[in-house]
């Protein structure tokens, strides 16, 4: 028995208790031949002191991060040293033996909260990294966070069904993750974008609930927020509507910032439409912890001589603002920032004008070309006082440009302070476009080609493809998108529409979809779901910045884990055995030269 | 709102209640103009009844799996038609309005419990497989045991974490799959063939308490009960024994019995070591739900003139027999088959003697060829009785002979009968040697270079490595593995004399295991674990044959997916982008000749 007690949870009510507890030397100091250790384990730290001559040898021998096991006696500590920052601090340990279970090499970094290492030094001892109190704290939340969803689920009767990770590529969307086939030479598994078209069929055979906590791959480049595998809290249901899944995500979402973040979510959450969303906001993940909204102008400018405005206006584009209050404080220097800050974005520049925060007067390059009537109602057309600053977007593409001023917006609400860093503000985002046109003048499914249309368009979406609206949800939290998910199409008919409207024959459905389609066939329930991106939610939970945080052994940059060096060469009798470079028999190829239908 | 009630919870209590149900057409009767549809839904099946004209004349129009949704009025059933078998037996409901929501082609096959197409018809249309009782309940059963799993080890304070499925070929054990990593060309991650180095290193990271129900894959031949990708329940937990293990195991395995299965597993569960196992029912995992154990004959036979035997005994092996009750009474043609049986084993074929039902006189090829002491005191050696036949084993190799025995002893208790089906027998198998030789002379491991020697051996292994014994464990149920795991070296200088009798060099074991040496080396706790085969323990509870059944969406012979077709070759295009044929630079190929190493 290693142990009797756990470090952390011992108190003033165990003086003169004999306890054995095992852990880490977190700490350790020599008061002239008085030995104190700060011993941790999974449950806190308790203060073990070594008076005892033998011990007391033996305790000056250990270093930080030796792991021990120490029996000894809970005494109150001395009037005067009780440490009320500690939960174990009004108690101390007299040791009386202890006993070295394995000894620490010197430390790459010391286990504290403010390490200075880089992040590749923490994810190359991530083992060392995860003793930290942060990213100790981080993993044991999101497993409360599992476990709160889950059990959220199973009492609503959610059955949580494993779906395949190998299974068959899709020749649509972002790239897959291939493995080679060694028992069917030549044929490759993918593993899953996410598990969709299995949750689907699962509808289909009948289980009307389903969730997992499901791994999923999507082989992108790398950005910080992205990892090749990820998890996502995925959800499906039958004889349901939007907002029956929205009632759900909204019990989820309030259970979890309620136990783990002791923030009640005020329900139901408020709904945006996506269009207002990029209207008000230029975002369809709008950071609702601050107002700032955007405010369009191309009435307003209508008739304006400036070139630029008056292009996008004349083309049926936009025009729009949003405002910086105390901008015009800014120096020469941090408006020019606004422009590189706007190039680096891809956009051309900024345009902006300044309200002199004495007189009122507008300035800056934008304001001269403006005609004098213009001006003049201009500071009440956006909503300005003297002394703010109005950032300008104009385009014929009115969501490239409404984007531009979104990330204006979020920038605006971060250099000024608006943004409530202790803020929670959820929304959900709906009624998405269906459709979005492709170069060559068709249309292309924004979500996936199943999502249904909302209830207004399912009868009329192809006469009008370009406004058509689906019946598509998006959870936003602080500008993060938590998650989304859809009404599916269920009933062949619509299903056929929409392919028409995607100039998919049935051939190419087919050969895409064709499982799926094929159990859309047999009595198809309505169905739909959610999916909740894990990482993200439990980073936000857990108030760190990186989805890394919140995973135990996460990928750096390019997806290389620091810790095993993963990925590695293979050696040529892996290459040989694993069949990559099988080249079939002549007349096998024959047989197979349809690359996907095999 | 498609339904106000679920069609399996309506009862007497619900007569006069107006309702709207919505669920799958089971079956449709006309009576005359009367139209009786079973209605199914995920909550079970209530009998509709059309009698108004307009619905009526739509419900001859439905074929078994329409979905539909139906409105009416609960009604008792007038008397005598009450289906006493059917929970919603009592009721039926008088429906006045009928949507189809979707049609149903023709079915491949039909959703009742026996059908009789192929598996991999079913298999093909797997979503309408589902909807039949017995799947349907497999997959319920498997999520209420991840809950009553998940939910044991929560209250124990165990962490779940996610372990990376992209990670690091490991050049031992079993075949990796590959992945290609598009981002850093020439390199590959290979899926887990468990979690096992990032667990042990959770330890390290100070986490104490372990688990995840974690998917693994491992590329070997296939076989009925394997799949490419399997799932275990895998714990990790510190500062333990194998008795804290062992008894965590049997809290989980009695909780699903108990709630899955109705059954009260006797505890603590019995323990066999490893030696007792193989020598008593030669296997390591022993069916122990008959006796029938095996008898050693080594010594009784000594001096033998039969020259099988002699041979074996005087090299030093094994002899033994097992019987079989009532066994003389075999035709001739049976006993051949034995000899059949024993060769598609391996085996050069089955000795054995018959002693006659009346007489006792013993009988057979063997007979002839024993002294008439060794044939008189045969029967009580043995523990045979006039009428039964006695089947024996010998050879050099006592492993090999037993395991013949041990399923000669399998085979004769399925074909008399005396295993009774409705049983459960666990136990666990302990004390496994740690080393077995290599052709070389040498000493592999039997488990992992990191399971620790049990506590007699720790300090002598490298003395006797033939006799070494394991801190490993293995949980048994009816002659399946269910799990197993082992006590880990957390001491290096112990790892190192390991290595040292694994012919291992320090250089070899860095190269091969790095990632883990390094972690150990910053005060590793004592630890262990194990992992639960999660398919196979679900098998079981649900009672079925094949880990097939409890898998939603399981793969066929080969590894091929009859529903999606999975594995499919790949396009060009996706085989130059993943980077699979990349050729290094030339000045690249230097640093890169060691395949490993990178």
């Amino acid at each position: 028995m290693y142990r009797t007690h756990l470090a952390g949870t011992l108190s003033a009510a165990d003086v003169d208790q004999q306890v054995t507890l095992a852990g880490w030397v977190a700490r350790r100091r020599d008061h002239g031949g008085v030995e104190f250790v700060d011993l941790r384990d999974a449950s806190g730290v308790v203060q073990v002191v070594f008076r005892d001559s033998e011990a007391a040898e033996l305790a000056q021998r250990l270093r930080n991060e030796f792991c021990v096991s120490v029996t000894g006696t809970v005494a109150r500590r001395p009037d005067g040293n009780e440490n009320p920052d500690l939960p174990t601090g009004e108690i101390e340990i007299n040791a009386t033996a202890l006993q070295v279970l394995s000894e620490a090499a010197p430390l790459p970094f010391q286990i504290d909260d403010h390490v200075d290492v880089s992040e590749d030094v923490r994810l190359r001892h991530r083992y060392l990294d995860l003793r930290r109190t942060g990213p100790s704290h981080a993993i044991r939340l999101r497993s409360k966070a599992n476990h709160i969803a889950r059990n959220l689920l199973a009492e609503d009767g959610y059955v949580e069904i494993e779906t395949p990770t190998l299974t068959r590529s899709t020749p649509e969307g972002a790239r897959d993750f291939l493995v080679p086939v060694r028992l069917q030479p030549g044929t490759w598994y993918a593993l899953p974008q996410s598990p969709q078209l299995f949750k689907q069929l699962l509808m289909v055979g009948g289980f009307e609930k389903y969730f997992q906590i499901a791994r999923c791959y999507r082989d992108e480049d790398f950005r910080a927020d992205r990892q090749p595998e990820f998890t996502q809290l995925d959800i499906e249901a039958s004889f349901v509507d939007q907002d029956d899944i929205i009632d759900l995500g909204e019990r989820i979402v309030a259970a979890l910032w309620s136990e783990l973040a002791g923030h009640e979510v005020p329900l139901p959450i408020p709904r945006l439409q996506w269009h207002d969303a990029m209207d008000r906001y230029g975002s369809d993940k709008p950071d609702l912890r601050f107002g700032q909204e955007l405010v369009e102008l191309t009435d307003y400018l209508r008739g304006t001589e400036f070139r630029v405005f008056a292009g996008a206006i004349e083309a049926g584009g936009y025009v729009g603002a949003v405002v910086m209050p105390g901008g015009a404080g800014q120096t020469r220097k941090e408006l020019d920032g606004w422009q590189d800050w706007a190039k680096a974005r891809g956009a051309k520049g900024l345009a902006y004008i300044t309200f002199n925060a004495e007189t009122g007067e507008p300035k800056g390059p934008v304001a001269k070309n403006l005609s004098e009537d213009h001006l003049a109602g201009l500071a009440d057309a956006v909503g300005a006082k003297a002394g703010d600053a109005v950032f300008f977007a104009a385009g014929t593409d009115r969501r490239g440009a409404q984007e531009l001023l979104g990330a204006a917006r979020l920038e605006v609400g971060r250099r000024t302070g608006l943004i409530d860093p202790e803020a929670w503000a959820f929304c959900w985002v709906v009624d998405a476009p269906m459709f979005e046109p492709t170069d060559d003048g068709g249309w292309t499914a924004i979500h996936h080609p199943f999502t249904s249309p909302n209830p207004e368009w399912v009868d009329k979406f192809e006469t009008d493809p370009a406004n058509a609206l689906t019946y598509a949800y998006d959870i936003v939290l602080n500008g993060n998108e938590l998650g989304g998910g859809s009404i599916r199409i269920h009933d062949a008919k619509v299903q056929s529409r929409v392919f028409d409207v995607l100039g998919l024959t049935h051939e190419d459905a087919q050969e895409k979809f064709g499982f799926l389609l094929d159990g859309l066939k047999y009595g198809a329930p309505p169905h739909g779901g959610i999916a909740l991106g894990w990482d993200r939610v439990c980073m936000l939970l857990s108030g760190t910045d990186s989805i890394r945080d919140v995973i135990a052994f996460p990928k750096a940059g390019g997806g290389v884990d620091p810790l095993t060096s993963a990925p590695t060469p293979i050696t040529p009798e892996q290459r040989a055995e694993a069949g990559i470079d099988y080249v079939p028999e002549p007349e096998e190829e024959e047989a197979g030269t349809d690359p996907v239908a095999s």
